[in-house]
């Protein structure tokens, strides 16, 4: 079995995507970074590749096969995550890329988002502890109170105690208009919870004696709707004059998921005894906004677990590809001679170089976000930090659910290639597929995603950042150009990137015009038009830089012809769908528009 | 739970198809069917819904949650299949379709397969195990010797014991050149098998006293490769003396399947001690070919079992549609009035109707292919059996890999309708997507099936087949006219038929010009193209018949609407890529042609 040489994600692909493509080194000129180099990101990055490939990918299998257990209202994990979890900690995945002041190492995104692609590929339930974690310590941080850092955030940076986000409810599911928990102003300052959530994953779990909830409820009386939700810091158990106090968090069920299967996801409920206290974060009625601010870091962290499931899936697939011998050329099937790997057979090269397309493609884009976050967040002019910041929002649903769409499919053909033995459970590519099928599902569908873009990011800021974009795609256009890439691909580029800026004209001119739903009607089809777009953008620039670096290191010569390929591959099976995307968004198609339950 | 209310397959949509689109009593007027009419036929249906939605679907869940186990190198079922099993043999399922010669009830393929989709939609498992029967008993009633018959066909037939086929070698996968199991003539007219044989359908189970293997083998001394394959008849306990011995077969393993996990799929060994007999069916060498006149119907009910899976996992998420209550629509986003039913949203309505698109587009091509089987056999001019004939075989590798692809899209849309729920055991969507992956693999993988197509089928006969696919073509496209279809969607399909037409020429061209390779290289695109042709011509049909019998039926208005709704969807969403694919096709992209495995 190919499981033991498996690599999760490609060294020379991260280095190549980090230092060739982005120069993260280059940000170490900006004060935030100053104590940085390339020397220290390789230092972090050999830590979450050991971390990996030796202690968390060696229990991936058993974790899968034995999920969680809910008894007596506690969850138990699996046995192994007790020790992962311990060294992740220790490597310090929790705080990574946060400040010194909080305990964290200032690494840029890039190069944390870079390493967790691997702890990712390696064994998505076991990192999921670990990003939760940050990901509600960070709103701990950025709005909760003095007290609330103390009592919390800082034991959550530590990895002592972990965190979870707590939105959905049953009855609203994507809906948040619809949150009914209901938070009562009590004296003491703080408040007391009462509702129901699902689906919240890492609610209860025996790795830590704490869990702090980050959970959208609404104040007695609010407004209706997303307008009336706040945020507050709800902990399994509450400090209270040193000692930890049970808050009246109840687990309620476990629900069983079909990846993702070392991460416990909960039914739980808040205040059945009426005790369950809860500390506002910012201040009332603007906890989605809040939330949201997290929920794009959570968006492209979905991206980043759809591109590790589709790359483990695909070194993988590759080894087997090289391993299995069957068949024989087509040109010549003469039986005595022995059959050949099925690598040689032109259809599993197509189903290959379709995986590292995809695989590679949203690699590229979602280091290249996490780059914008780090340019968002630290570059020292202020229309600098703008800019990254629109395109980084522009971005941020491409990333989320381009990979999670096209990683689907990938992991599917991993499956298909392994044959058979695809099919049955003693290999891998099938758990990871079922991994793979919650991020179109989770942190907002891909519809959600559809609505978002076309709804609220492109049509955001007078166009503006689909203008940055659009001056993005020129630019690499001229250095691919420049570096000797065909330039019929640059042109193809630049004709599908003029579609979209006219198309996006249109819609935007028919909800101008008051008519939301014709503009909205193919929102899917524009966010695939658009994905499309902007991974095509970034295999140009890999394109280019492929070429680029050839030129001098020549032992890179075999990895930039497989870019090459890669990127033809892509620019002209995918890019030519960008055109028909298009035209059917403009033809105002109503099928599905007009169609009524009753005639399903 | 929707499940309840699940009609598996809608009843009214198969009546349609049945005797609307292929006015299947029509067929009564044959000698082989003069015995039938559609009093008889409706009677057949009646009994498989009654049969899958009382008998065979209440078991499905709990027949996926516990597979078979191998104990003593014993193969044991799920308890609740005995029961289901003696039911379908009661019903006659075994052998609606055959002869009344062999216990059969002559019932046109088009009617069994119909009847049929509903037992695979309920449970595919279950209805596995009379389906390898049916298809094990056929290869010995066309090609078994007399005794053989009497032996085993006989108490096949009547379900007593079931069959299967044993092709694929550990050694050998889809590369049917390399079977290595030996047979050596032995004194009494049998041969001596030795050899190992994988993935072999209900290869053992304890429903039935005998399992009777179609066995490929090659006998000693045969030439290497496909011509030196023969078939035998080898019984896990043979008849001696009116007596059941045991043959020396035995299972050496258990697959752990990730779907269709009530039917076992073995590893198994042939005369491990030397005295495994098996008995030749058909003349030495041909056994390949025998094998392949099973292989289509195999292949066409392959594309049932997709059809049914995508249909079973349509019908539940409408229901959930229908029920779920969440959000509100985008123009009035008042959150003091309550949530709509999540059908309301557009986008939910796209993922339905692309789900109707594939399943109803699926259904009426495989009961296509199933009636062109009907007039092959037994329509009563020789030209006309022999036109059916061509067009079933050039339809039967789209028939198998068009549901099995679109299939498990559609299945995956069913799990996002089902949002976090469908990610979870709880519900069924996700298993129904892990039963449908088997279908791009077993019996052909979808590559396979490109390789076949385009290498084989459309250059068959000097490409008479194609022309009468394109003649069908445009009988349809003129039938669609008068029944007053939006003309623009005839004149679509023209042209993509043209397209069709004219890369075919182009790709043979290269073919005989000596250059293979660049003929096939697009095999798998040139599948895709092709398919979306033949679906995209069910759909215009459908949508004449939909317009033609609304005006006389006005009880049928909105089945006709929802009929035009997914004609039109088809036509303008999935029509448009025959031009993109004929052109990538045409362009002789080599991006996975020429890349070497070293720069993956």
């Amino acid at each position: 079995m190919a499981e033991a040489k498996n690599p999760l994600v490609s060294d020379r692909e991260v280095d190549f995507q980090l230092y060739d493509v982005l120069d993260v080194p280059s940000l170490c000129r900006l004060p935030y970074f100053r104590d940085h180099s390339r020397e220290t990101f390789d230092l972090y990055l050999r830590t979450a590749r050991r971390l990996a490939r030796e202690i968390l990918f060696p229990t991936y299998r058993s974790v899968d096969q034995s999920p969680p257990e809910l008894k007596d209202g506690a969850v138990k994990v699996h046995q192994a995550l007790h020790d992962v979890y311990r060294q992740l900690v220790a490597a310090g995945v929790v705080s990574a890329s946060k400040s010194a002041e909080v305990g964290g190492q200032q690494l840029p995104l890039a190069v944390a988002t870079a390493a967790n692609l691997y702890l990712m590929a390696a064994n998505l339930s076991a990192f999921g502890f670990t990003l939760l974690t940050a990901g509600s310590a960070h709103l701990l941080e950025n709005f909760g109170s003095d007290d609330l850092k103390r009592a919390y955030m800082e034991r959550m940076y530590a990895g002592e105690w972990t965190g979870t986000m707590a939105l959905t409810e049953p009855q609203a599911g994507s809906s948040l208009a619809d949150v009914a928990t209901i938070a009562r102003p009590a004296p003491g300052g703080h408040f007391l919870l009462s509702g129901s959530k699902i689906f919240i994953s890492g609610g209860d779990h025996d790795l830590a004696e704490n869990v702090v909830h980050l959970v959208l409820a609404r104040i007695e009386g609010a407004p209706a709707g997303t307008r009336g939700i706040s945020l507050f810091c709800v902990p399994k158990r509450r400090v209270e004059g040193g000692r930890l106090v049970e808050n009246d968090v109840r687990v309620t069920g476990l629900i069983h998921k079909i990846g993702w299967r070392g991460l416990p996801s909960l039914a739980m409920s808040f205040g059945e005894e009426g005790d369950c206290r809860g500390w506002l974060v910012g201040k009332p009625n603007q906890g989605l906004g809040l939330m949201f601010q997290m929920m794009n870091e959570a968006r492209i962290s979905v991206g980043c677990h759809a591109v590790a499931t589709a790359s483990v899936a695909y070194q993988e697939s590759l080894l087997y590809a090289l391993e299995r011998p069957q068949g024989r050329p087509l040109a010549s099937r003469d039986p005595t001679r022995p059959q050949v790997p099925i690598v040689e057979h032109a259809d599993v090269r197509r189903m290959l170089l379709r995986q590292k397309a995809i695989v590679e493609g949203g690699l590229s884009l979602v280091l290249c976000t996490a780059h914008l976050a780090d340019l968002a967040g630290h570059a020292e002019g202020e229309e600098e930090r703008r800019k990254a910041k629109l395109l980084l929002d522009l971005l941020t649903p491409v990333a989320k659910s381009f990979p999670a769409e096209a990683g689907f499919e990938s992991n599917a053909l991993a499956v298909q290639i392994h044959g058979g033995y695809g099919y049955s459970s003693e290999y891998l590519p099938e758990a990871w597929m079922r991994d793979q099928k919650l991020n179109s599902i989770h942190e907002g569908t891909t519809g959600i995603q559809g609505l978002d873009l076309l709804g609220r990011r492109v049509v955001a800021e007078g166009g503006e950042p689909l203008r940055l974009l659009l001056a993005e795609v020129e630019s690499t256009a001229a250095r691919a150009r420049k570096a000797g890439v065909d330039p019929a691909w640059a042109d193809r580029l630049l004709a599908a990137g003029k579609q979209i800026g006219d198309l996006t004209i249109h819609l935007g001119g028919l909800g101008l015009g008051g008519d939301v739903e014709a503009m909205m009607r193919h929102s899917a089809d524009y966010l695939r038009a658009f994905s499309i777009l902007v991974v095509g953008w970034q295999w140009l620039r890999q394109a280019a830089v492929a070429l680029e670096v050839r030129a001098h290191r020549p032992e890179l010569k075999d990895f930039a012809e497989g870019k090459l390929c890669a990127a033809q591959y892509f620019l002209a099976t995918e890019l030519p769908q960008v055109e028909l995307l298009a035209e059917l968004c403009r033809s105002g198609e109503d099928s599905y528009a007009r169609v009524r339950p009753e005639w399903l």
